[in-house]
C-alpha cells in the first residue's frame, strides 16, 4: 500500500520508524537502537555518495528502502534528533505551548538522499527550575488528537515514563506546565553501577509483590528519610533475608517510582487544592506503564488510562498541520 | 621507634595502614587503593612461600615490611574486611551496641607470615528497615575517647560522610540507632553513568557558591517535588545558559547533600521534639566534612564540630580492651 508519510521518533537511545498511509494508519514499523548517542559507525555508500555520518547511516538504516521505493514521501521526526547533540536544532518553543502549532517551527535538514527531513521543536518551561522535552510534546498532540472534544483538560494529567518521564498538565490544547523526574536513568545508573546491583538476581518476569513492597516503604514513614536513605534497604533487607537477589531489581523499582509518584501527588494536592488527584493518561511501553498504573493507584490517583500509538498520530498531525502531504486527488 | 600496634581501616575502595607507638599515636602511616572490591592480583612470593591470594597480596603490601621487622606486633582491622565479601566475616553485634565492647567479639584470621589479623565486628540495627555498619563503630569509639566526660551524648549525633553517610546517635556509650544514606556512591555513579556528567567540566577547585547553590534548592519550595526531579535542573540550568559546566558537579553536590540533611532535619525533629536539632560531630576526610559542615548549618544545625585520628584511636582502644598489645615492662 502506498506510504503517505515516514514518522520517526529519534530519541537518545533508540530510533523508531513508521510507514503511514493515506489516513495516517501503520503500515510498517521497525525499532532500531540508533539513538542520537549511539549511531552507527560503519561508513559506507548511500544514494551512490561515499557516507560517514552517523546521523545519515541511521536514518537510512531506518527508511532507506522505503524511500528507495517511494522517493518523494515527506518524513518528520521528533524526539532528541532535533537537539543540539542531535543532527540539527529545533529550537524549543517556550510554554504555554499549544501543541497543534507546533508544525509551523518545523526545523529541516536535507540527507544525502535529497529527501529533506522535517523535525518537530520541542517544548521549554523557564520556571525556576527549567524544564525541557523532546517528543514527549508530539506524544501529547497524539493523545489530544484522540480525546472526546467534551474532555476537561485541565482535569487531566497526562504522565509519559521513561529514561526521563515527564507529567504534563494542559489547558485548552496548550502544553501550561510539567515536571521531569530521572527515575529511569537514575534506576540504571544504580543497578549497572553501584553496590545495589551486585546483589540483583535475574527473575523470572515482573515480580508485582517486590515492586508493590517498594512503593510502600516510599509512601510509609520510613519513606520520609527519603530516597537516597530507603536506597539502602534494598541491600540490608538482602542482608538479613528479606528480599530474595531476585526480588531486589523490582524492590528497588517500586522504591524509586514510588518517591516519583509520592512527590507528584504532593505537588498535585498542593497546586489543585480541594479539587483532589486528577485523572492520568500514561502514554509509554507497556512494561513500564504497567509499573506506574500500579504504583499511581497505591497513591490515590483513582483513574489512570492509557493512550496508544501517540507518537505516530502526533507526527502525522504535525505533518498534516505544516502542509507536507501531497493533496489527495481521489478526495477531490 | 617501636611499633606497638598495626591498625588498618579496610574498606570497599580503600585500605588505610597505621603504625602505632607504646600509647597509640601514629608513628607512619600509608594509604593504598586494595579496598577488598579491588585487591591486588599479580601472583608473589610472601614469607617463602608462593601467593595469588588478594587479601594475603593487599595485606602484605600495607604492613609486610612493618612486620617483616617487627614479627610480634599485633594487627587490628575494621571496615569490610569482616563481611561476607570480606577476608573473614565477623557477624554484626546488634544495636544497642557498647562500643567499647566490641573488642570482647573480634574475629580472627591466621596470614601466610603467621600473624594474627584480628578484625572488628559491625554493627546492625534491625530496624523495619535494617542498618548495618562495618568500620563506623570503630570511628565512633574513637570519638569516644576523646570527649569530655561531662558530654550529654544522647544531645550528640555523629555524622560520618562516605560513599555510604552514617548517622549515629548515643546514649551512655551504646550506639543506640543509625541511619544511612547512599549519598557519595549514587553521586559517583550520576557523574560517571548519567546525562548529568556528559556536560560537567572540571573545576579549579571546589566551588562553594554553586554547592550552597545546589543546598538551597533542595530546601526551598522546589524541593518537595523530590530528588529524582531536583537533579534534572543540573541539566536544564546548564542548557538555558543558567549553570556553568564547571558549576555542575558541586551544584549536583549540593543538590544531593542538601536532600540528604533536609531530610536527616525532619526526622530530628520529629524523634526529638521540642529539644531542638542535636550537636553534630563530623568524622571523615577533610574535603567531604567542608562540604556538609556548610550544608548543615544551612539546615538550621547550629553546632558542628570535627573529630580527627578517630579510626586510629577507636583501634588502639579496642586492641587495649582486647588485650592485645604486650604489657609495657617499663611501666611495671
Amino acid at each position: 500500500m502506498q506510504a503517505h508519510l515516514i514518522a520517526l521518533d529519534w530519541g537518545t537511545t533508540s530510533l523508531r520508524a513508521y510507514k503511514l498511509g493515506r489516513s495516517g494508519q501503520v503500515l510498517d514499523q521497525r525499532a532500531l537502537a540508533s539513538g542520537i548517542m549511539q549511531l552507527p559507525t560503519t561508513p559506507r555508500t548511500i544514494a551512490g555518495r561515499p557516507c560517514g555520518n552517523g546521523f545519515e547511516l541511521a536514518f537510512d538504516d531506518a527508511c532507506g528502502d522505503w524511500l528507495a521505493a517511494e522517493p518523494h514521501v515527506p518524513v518528520i521526526a521528533c524526539g532528541m534528533v532535533g537537539s543540539a547533540q542531535g543532527w540539527r536544532e529545533a529550537a524549543y518553543c517556550p510554554t504555554p505551548a499549544r501543541v497543534a502549532d507546533l508544525g509551523a517551527s518545523l526545523q529541516t535538514v536535507e540527507t544525502l538522499r535529497g529527501t529533506v527531513l522535517h523535525i518537530v521543536p520541542g517544548v521549554i518551561q523557564h520556571s525556576r527550575l527549567p524544564n525541557v522535552m523532546r517528543g514527549e510534546e508530539t506524544q501529547v498532540l497524539g493523545l489530544l488528537c484522540d480525546l472526546p472534544a467534551d474532555t476537561r483538560q485541565d482535569s487531566l494529567l497526562i504522565g509519559l515514563p521513561g529514561s526521563h518521564s515527564k507529567w504534563v498538565s494542559l489547558e485548552e490544547g496548550c502544553i501550561q506546565r510539567f515536571d521531569t523526574f530521572m527515575t529511569g536513568e537514575v534506576y540504571a545508573a544504580l543497578c549497572a553501577h553501584t553496590i545495589l546491583g551486585r546483589t540483583q538476581q535475574p527473575s523470572a518476569g515482573f515480580d508485582e509483590a517486590a515492586f508493590i513492597r517498594g512503593v510502600q516503604v516510599a509512601l510509609s514513614p520510613d519513606g520520609t528519610l527519603g530516597l537516597l536513605s530507603n536506597l539502602f534497604s534494598a541491600r540490608t533487607l538482602g542482608l538479613t533475608g528479606q528480599l530474595a537477589g531476585t526480588e531486589q531489581a523490582d524492590y528497588l523499582s517500586g522504591l524509586m517510582i514510588g518517591h516519583e509518584l509520592h512527590a507528584l501527588a504532593q505537588a498535585c494536592r498542593e497546586r489543585r487544592g480541594e479539587v483532589g488527584l486528577p485523572q492520568v493518561v500514561l502514554i509509554g511501553s507497556v512494561a513500564l506503564c504497567q509499573r506506574y498504573q500500579i504504583a499511581l493507584r497505591l497513591c490515590g490517583f483513582a483513574q489512570v488510562g492509557l493512550a496508544e500509538q501517540a507518537t505516530e498520530r502526533g507526527l502525522w498531525s504535525l505533518a498534516v498541520a505544516a502542509g507536507l502531504l501531497a493533496p489527495l486527488p481521489e478526495e477531490v
